[in-house]
């Protein structure tokens, strides 16, 4: 089944390039896109032809790898200046596409890490480096990915059960399996019978175009649901556990995630319904305090005026568009990490995790 | 502003169709349907040409009357038994569009006890009988939409109010200035500073489509937002009310309304917000004892698959499309009706509501 899971993000050919599965063509076209420059994957980003907190993070290291190799092959670079300075533009370029998630800030600190002081020692290491760190970003990610989900195996009862799930939190969003839907493919590979219901995740329906796409292409049992129908559904007893993935967790436990989450949690809470949120560590921010310091994204208005690529509002209409919203830890049943599964009360308990990292970040 | 409410349902000229502005059509052309048969208005409600309670209730008046006027003109019938079968086949029809909503049900039924034993008097008799109540049921409906108003203006406070509304329930669902949207009409005209926040409402979008039109006409500040961020509105404290409109309320106070609507009453209850009900006495069904009791429709899968007329899903991916939900009375603040504003416990103040009938109907 794990063969059947697309993959989001890889190198192109020679490493000379990022390659993309389009997700803005999705589920009608599966088209590959192969990104030159740190310019083309900020775009790509922009426009969320890969999204997903992990993957943005993935795509912005090995973008920010390509930068620099292509940089040095075209313009003969080697002055650590010079170097330096490509580095720094690209990694602002890519940091700017989207204030929200975690991870892109993440992979690109590790990539400016990585490079610290190797711009001495000539381009050629600086690019080796930079591939690297970029490969590692991608690799760790898999398996932080497998790690959430056979730690979220557990939640799922053996008997079988029936999942809500929001946006994408799957192969598409990351390096690997998914982040929600993580323990969704092991169960399945389990036998554990399964239905998954996905809200559709307006405005740019995530949930209908990607997470059903998947899904279906991996054969779980998949229903699309409008994203105002998940209370209807909980009030004839049809969800068993709510489960999506996350933007950035702050040190409190507060999540952002996809527009409509935190309504979710309200509803899980009201029908006595488990709310889990999945992420790895890389999503987790220990120097953001709380729910109100996260920045949330608003996107441009003719995301909601718009649906299907057709206007659908009059074309002037006001619109409040945020991409995201944010979920306090008093809804969050348990956070789904790579290492473990945090209850509340949750400062501690993310501490505790982040504090694992060299034990638990896996192979590399 | 009321002069820019448009009219859902008239006549057509002659009174020889039933002149419906096609919503399926709004807002990007504004075209008058003229429809000469029940079958045409049975399919242009089964269309969504036209929707809401009290709208589809006139069309289905209007539409019998014009259909037993083309049969007697066109096969010169006056035989009373053939009168009455055409009239029955007709009200069978439109009965059978749509199951959720009361008013279509009860308008067919106001009609049939016009024509009983009309119809022994002679064709033209008949005819001139079922125009007169249909007729009557319009202006009504025009009558008790406007109370509503009146009585709602006591639920927004005079120095300003955001409201929260969902599909639509509006000029474009009534034969008036609407139902939910009439206290908004009537505090504008009286100067009361209003904000609308209008919910797109999947899968038909009427929110978008035609909230955001029908109140942007009138000049009404409204800002459009997807289903999905009603909760994250609430959780910023940018409402004080939510206000929507029904399609049946039970005799316990149960309310079926577009699917969204028990999502929004669940995060009302969860921010300590109002959440009001406008219905008039023509939505109530006192023979439906509980919210369990009323039938939804569930509508077809390409609903959801599709948004701006566009597939967005994975063509046979399952699909779960009830056009309804109901919010039980324990979630409900108030209701607001032509008779007034009922409050808990709802089954006595329904009855005492319903009772005064003949006081409160209006001038016809």
């Amino acid at each position: 089944m794990t063969a059947a899971v697309p993959r989001a993000v890889t190198w192109g050919e020679g490493r000379r390039s990022v390659r993309l599965l389009d997700q803005t063509l999705l589920p009608g076209e599966e088209r590959y896109l192969d990104l030159r420059s740190a310019e083309e994957v900020a775009e790509a980003i922009r426009m969320l032809r890969v999204r997903g907190a992990p993957a943005i993070g993935i795509a912005a290291a090995l973008g920010l790898a390509v930068e620099v190799r292509r940089r040095v092959e075209e313009a003969g670079l080697q002055d650590p200046g010079d170097l330096r300075e490509v580095l720094d533009r690209a990694r602002e370029r890519l940091l700017a596409t989207r204030p929200t998630g975690r991870n892109l800030g993440w992979a690109l600190e590790r990539m400016v890490r990585a490079a610290e002081g190797v711009e001495e020692q000539g381009a050629e290491a600086l690019v080796e480096a930079l591939q690297a760190e970029a490969e590692a970003v991608a690799r760790e990610d898999e398996a932080l990915c497998r790690r959430i989900g056979e730690h979220g195996l557990g939640l799922i009862p053996e008997s079988g059960a029936s999942v809500l799930t929001h946006c994408n939190a799957g192969a598409l969003a990351t390096g690997g399996i998914g982040t929600a839907l993580a323990p969704v493919y092991l169960a399945r590979e389990a036998g554990v019978p399964l239905r998954v219901f996905a809200c559709e995740t307006r405005p740019v329906l995530q949930g209908a175009r990607l997470t059903a796409w998947e899904l279906e292409r991996a054969g779980v049992d998949v229903t699309l649901v409008t994203d105002s129908m998940a209370a209807a559904l909980m009030g004839r007893g049809e969800v068993d556990l709510v489960l999506v993935g996350a933007d950035r967790v702050a040190a409190d436990g507060s999540v952002a995630n996809k527009i409509g989450t935190y309504g979710l949690a309200v509803l899980a809470h009201h029908h006595g319904l488990p709310f889990y949120v999945a992420a790895p560590r890389s999503t987790f921010d220990p120097e953001t305090r709380e729910g109100r310091d996260i920045p949330v994204e608003v996107r441009p208005a003719e995301e909601v005026r718009e649906a299907g690529g057709r206007c659908v509002a009059p074309p002037g209409v006001q619109v409040w568009n945020p991409a995201f919203d944010v979920t306090p830890p008093s809804l969050v049943t348990a956070l789904l990490t790579d290492g473990g599964i945090l209850r509340p009360p949750y400062g501690p308990a993310i501490r505790r995790f982040l504090a694992s990292d060299s034990t638990e970040k896996g192979p590399s």
